[in-house]
């Protein structure tokens, strides 16, 4: 009957075979045991977010050359302690999870945001500039390019000269009020379902989750509109956040992200665009921007 | 501050303003309260399933007219019983959570299928015949047209005479070994992430969750590879699975799907692909088959 190591999906490609080995689609793990060391890129310190949450630590990579403003906001309330004890206020289902103060929109009871602004130019898109850019090869239902840029997940208009970083699976947004300046990076969200790319271009986004996504996507969803939650001991209370700069060594989480100007990168995304093996007979032949997860190793493991 | 019940996007538009309403993009709250009656459709409780878990009732349309044989087998299994006491075997971030026997590739341990059939043919598409079709504007990065048939988003090849529902999120899928035959309905999936397009094709789709997705998508994600549960005491157990028509009218689950071919449903498409008002300056333009919910309501309660 139904074996449960391959009940369903991609990992049954893992499952070794004698026969056809050669014409099977290689899997990530067996591209990236593979990869050279200087494929892999280390994230500088400065830009590494870590939010220590009761279930485990999750690493940011924040978007320092997309929007530079925001980081520089953000790593001052890290660095002032904003955001410990502060909570995961909102989790709306196929969309977002949201930390940030509770109270943030009562004057009265509002956590000083010390010295950091309280206003921001919006950083919702990126004009000219340089940046390293992979395009993708199947075109995209929202923006004219997309491809990647680092981690990060972009798209750009050529002609109106505009890139910015795609609402995707991990993206990090800034949470604002109605106007477009209102956002400050005291309240965050990670997407946490289907890519809402209907934000693109609205919002500032702060960078993306590299690990511990698990931990923001699990989270019981929230029974008022737009998933705040109706009861304040629901709310999930943060340790910290802290940059991994400000962390002694020994506590710093080993992380390195696959290069996307990489070979092994190129292959990673041909061989989930055109997979095919004894479980996936019919090869989708395209992939869209947002179904590329960029692949994220521990350095102190053998890969 | 950050308004807290504006802290971040979509329901914002839900606050009264005074001033240039009529510029405004309608919200969905305000397209459906304007639908007719006679827009609503009500799913035949034969092809409707009740899931039962712990944390409430899963409602999941089967995809009769997609995938008969496979329907006739889960309304075999539900109808013996098979499901009742099994369990939330596997939850994969960003792909998948998974159900059936959890004993069920250990022969000697494995639930009786009862009198449903071991192996189906695959029905991994539907070639010819007629089905209503809705067909989007804006393209799609994995097939050449899609749009909705009924509750269901279907993908479709014109050329090939090929029709799928395609693998969004909250779509039921029918877990497999290796073989294309190997799947009968015992195991389900239901995606919890990104959009999956890939398995289209290479998997049945067995319905789609109409109402519940929040109890599926928010369990914690398993330890094993694949997300497979490492510890027993993990998995979820089902209290039971059976069918509406099944269900005294009491227990019923009052609930009406929006006909996809109707005015209304239209006007909820077009207001989230071109969204503008004080929060959304910038509308998209353009929507993807996987960002569209079907809106579902509960007809004894006023719009």
């Amino acid at each position: 009957m139904l074996a449960r190591t391959c009940l369903a999906l991609a990992l049954c490609l893992a499952l070794p075979a004698m026969a056809e080995e050669a014409k099977k689609t290689p899997t990530p793990k067996e591209l990236l045991a593979k990869s050279s060391p200087d494929e892999w890129r280390t994230p500088d310190p400065a830009n590494l977010v870590y939010m220590d949450l009761p279930q485990g630590r999750v690493v940011i990579e924040l978007a320092q050359d997309w929007t530079p403003q925001h980081a520089a906001n953000i790593r001052t309330l890290i660095r002032e302690h904003y955001f410990d004890g502060t909570q995961v206020i909102r989790v709306q289902d196929n969309f977002v999870t949201q930390w940030g103060d509770a109270d943030g929109d009562d004057k009265a009871k509002a956590k000083s945001l010390g010295s950091a602004k309280e206003t921001l130019p919006p950083e919702f898109t990126r004009k000219g500039g340089k940046y390293a850019f992979t395009r993708l090869p199947d075109g995209d239902v929202y923006a004219p390019e997309v491809g990647f840029s680092d981690a990060f997940p972009v798209a750009r208009d050529p002609k109106a000269g505009e890139a910015w970083i795609a609402h995707c699976y991990g993206t990090v947004g800034v949470a604002r009020d109605v106007g477009a300046e209102t956002g400050n990076g005291s309240s965050l969200y990670a997407i946490i379902g289907q890519a809402p790319r209907n934000l693109d271009r609205n919002l500032a986004v702060a960078g993306k989750v590299l690990k511990g996504m698990e931990f923001l996507s699990a989270y019981p969803r929230g029974g008022e509109p737009m998933g705040f939650y109706d009861k304040p001991e629901q709310r999930v209370t943060i340790k910290s956040v802290r940059l991994a700069a400000d962390v002694p060594a020994a506590e710093r989480t080993p992380l390195q992200v696959l290069r996307t100007d990489s070979k092994t990168f190129a292959a990673v995304v041909e061989a989930k665009r055109n997979r095919k093996d004894d479980f996936y007979t019919r090869p989708a032949g395209k992939i869209d921007l947002c179904n590329i997860s960029v692949p994220v190793r521990d350095p102190s493991k053998k890969p």
